[in-house]
């Protein structure tokens, strides 16, 4: 008879999007004039640039004769991708990453997921409390995680790393040293980051306890500030003790699109092994690599065009960011984050609870956010607003919340 | 300190396909005049049909609109390709399956090796002797295969399955029961086909005993033969013991364009669970779908041109195995498969090991081929020959392989 992996009995059911798409809908249903605008999920709205549409255009073009078609690739992802990023996201910022340390994949998603599969089961893992759940649930469900506490909200074998108003929102190295460290800069859902002081803190703690950081640098587009490292490999050591994991979606608009990669430098070894070619070998044999339309769509990132029309989009989020990190400011609500990242971490007022305040938004601004509390019980107390709208819409959202405090 | 998975360092280094290529490279540097013809690897050759560059281009243009574009898809796939997909794989053959049974992927490889996260580690697994690498590679890497044992060329706790001459190359049900069965129809590597007969002994088998059969049917498009069953939900009972792999790959020439599905019967629990839950929780944690210009080619697939036109490929490929099977049957060899299925199992003549006969081939015919040894133990003796190659090519390689016993 066969068994089921048991871990995934053990996951609470309700999942944060679903609810919150659930209460929207109920709402909607109850107000069929309520023009309801969404500052809720983190998802891009601006289209594919014109470098990105031709390069697959001339892709698919290319498939479809004798001479251009091309069959599996390299599970890796293509010499010419890997080149370009190698350059475009490191060479260019002075940080060496060789092309045989980048691994091409269909998502950061599935990059955060998966990775665990090349680590044993019994490692302790530390993630930032709020935190985006996927570094939870895949741990979960491979078995690192434990019990699940429903009372407190939170797994009793995860080192949970607060990450509040009283530190900056920036995790602090636990006491009960951790193998796995998930870090997140710019981070979702606080939209905080971290200096290179700070990174550089965690990076001599990953070394001198033989733990491996696990850098989830999808926003790294987003940042303005001098003092952010793009990459962790900016920070001296994180060669011997750290993964990095990118991706197209929030950078390029391929959300829709599936492109992203992951770093794991040579240098990098545990248990006498090198955690690239433990890597390699799982990419080897569970994908199959990402579509060559796709890789030459991002590709064309890289060039001086495609670059440029990406930055303005990113220049259009950012612009959200800032109409709605004013208003609310001036409203007098305390708000974080969204200089450095599309998320902005606001306090919900008169110390509201997270589901409250997001229902309260909801039914007097007929504005959709996500709920602090979603993301770990040091989220309660706070909503996540994304810049990710039009900017119209969000001018308007922000209008609508400020009214609900004059 | 982090603990690696220790599984990974059993495995043993040297990849089947890798080796191949090394002994074609060495032959040629040696050997520069020699134009070597490569029947060796199960990659597809003909471009992309038009229906589905069509598709594809459509598709890249709505997503440079603001209007047409789409950011995060249904991690389970679209509706539009879910609902074609049971139309035109199931409806069409009287078999009812759900659009929401049916997950969309990036590859039958993917989901082969990604559907053992839904089950504990402690199942034992079955497999064909020979069988596709990555049944077992990923068993061996999630600890379901025990240890290797070099001398034997197997794992000590995976049941092998012998298919052999003897037994028509058809999977015997084993005295051990397993807890999860691999079955692969059309066969890679052997080209051999189950009977609907022989299949429902399987789906009674598992039934019985609370087994689960994934069941590989990548090669679905290349059968002929009225009386082999193109899913195996054309077989009673199949609904409360399978899970089916199906693919674009070789059906619409999509190796280098990834997607692929994954059909799980609602009515499928194992220990309380319903496998479509767990399944549907895996890939919504740790994927993200397929992206959508690949969805939209992957949905032309089920036009009317469509179909019309990947039948053309199918048909061109079918040639080339009738080609090498009645070639070589000609010249005096033992072949099998090739009918229902775009593989040749040839059995070395002289009862010579596969890897000499290989060389061999290579040497004197200027052929390369993939060695059954390379399979599994029972592989050896054999070696196989793909139909994925040009028309002139293969007829040129054929007649060479023959020139060898004239």
């Amino acid at each position: 008879m066969v068994k089921i992996n048991e871990n995934y009995l053990k996951l609470p059911g309700s999942y944060l999007f679903s609810e919150v798409a659930r209460r929207i809908r109920v709402y909607q249903e109850a107000h069929p004039q309520a023009e309801i605008i969404k500052l809720s999920i983190g998802d891009v709205t601006r289209p594919l640039v014109p470098a990105v549409t031709s390069a697959m255009r001339a892709a698919v073009d290319e498939m479809g004769t004798a001479e251009g078609f091309r069959g599996y690739g390299p599970e890796q992802g293509y010499e010419f991708l890997r080149e370009a990023i190698a350059q475009g996201d490191y060479a260019a910022r002075g940080v060496a990453v060789q092309p045989g340390e980048i691994f091409v994949s269909d998502g950061a998603k599935s990059d955060c997921g998966n990775i665990g599969d090349i680590f044993g089961v019994d490692n302790v893992v530390a993630v930032c409390d709020p935190v985006y759940p996927v570094y939870v649930d895949t741990n979960a469900m491979a078995g690192r995680a434990g019990e699940y506490q429903e009372e407190l909200g939170k797994w009793n074998r995860l080192v949970y790393m607060p990450c509040v108003e009283a530190n900056g929102f920036a995790p602090e190295p636990p006491e009960d040293i951790p193998d796995i460290i998930y870090l997140c800069s710019p981070n979702n859902p606080t939209g905080a980051v971290m200096t290179k002081d700070q990174l550089k803190v965690w990076v001599d703690y990953a070394n001198a306890h033989g733990s491996v950081i696990l850098y989830d640098s999808a926003y790294e587009a987003f940042i303005t500030s001098g003092n952010v490292p793009h990459t962790i490999f900016e920070v001296e050591g994180a060669r011997t003790c750290a993964i990095e994991f990118r991706s197209f979606s929030k950078t390029a608009g391929f959300t829709g699109s599936r492109c992203a990669y992951t770093v794991v430098p040579m240098e990098l070894e545990r248990g006498g092994a090198k955690l690239n070619a433990l890597w390699n070998r799982r990419q080897c044999t569970k994908f199959n690599g990402v579509p060559y339309v796709v890789q030459r769509g991002a590709a064309a990132v890289y060039t001086p065009e495609g670059r440029a029309q990406i930055m303005a989009n990113i220049d259009y989020y950012r612009a959200n960011a800032k109409v709605i990190r004013e208003g609310l400011s001036a409203a007098g609500l305390a708000c974080f984050g969204g200089v450095d990242a599309p998320y902005i971490w606001l306090k919900t007022p008169g110390g509201a609870g997270s589901w409250e305040f997001f229902d309260r938004v909801l039914a007097e601004a007929n504005v959709a956010t996500t709920p602090g509390a979603g993301f770990g019980p040091s989220g309660e107390g706070y909503i996540r607003l994304t810049a990710f709208g039009g900017a119209e819409a969000t001018k308007a959202a922000v209008e609508r919340v400020c009214n609900m405090f004059r």
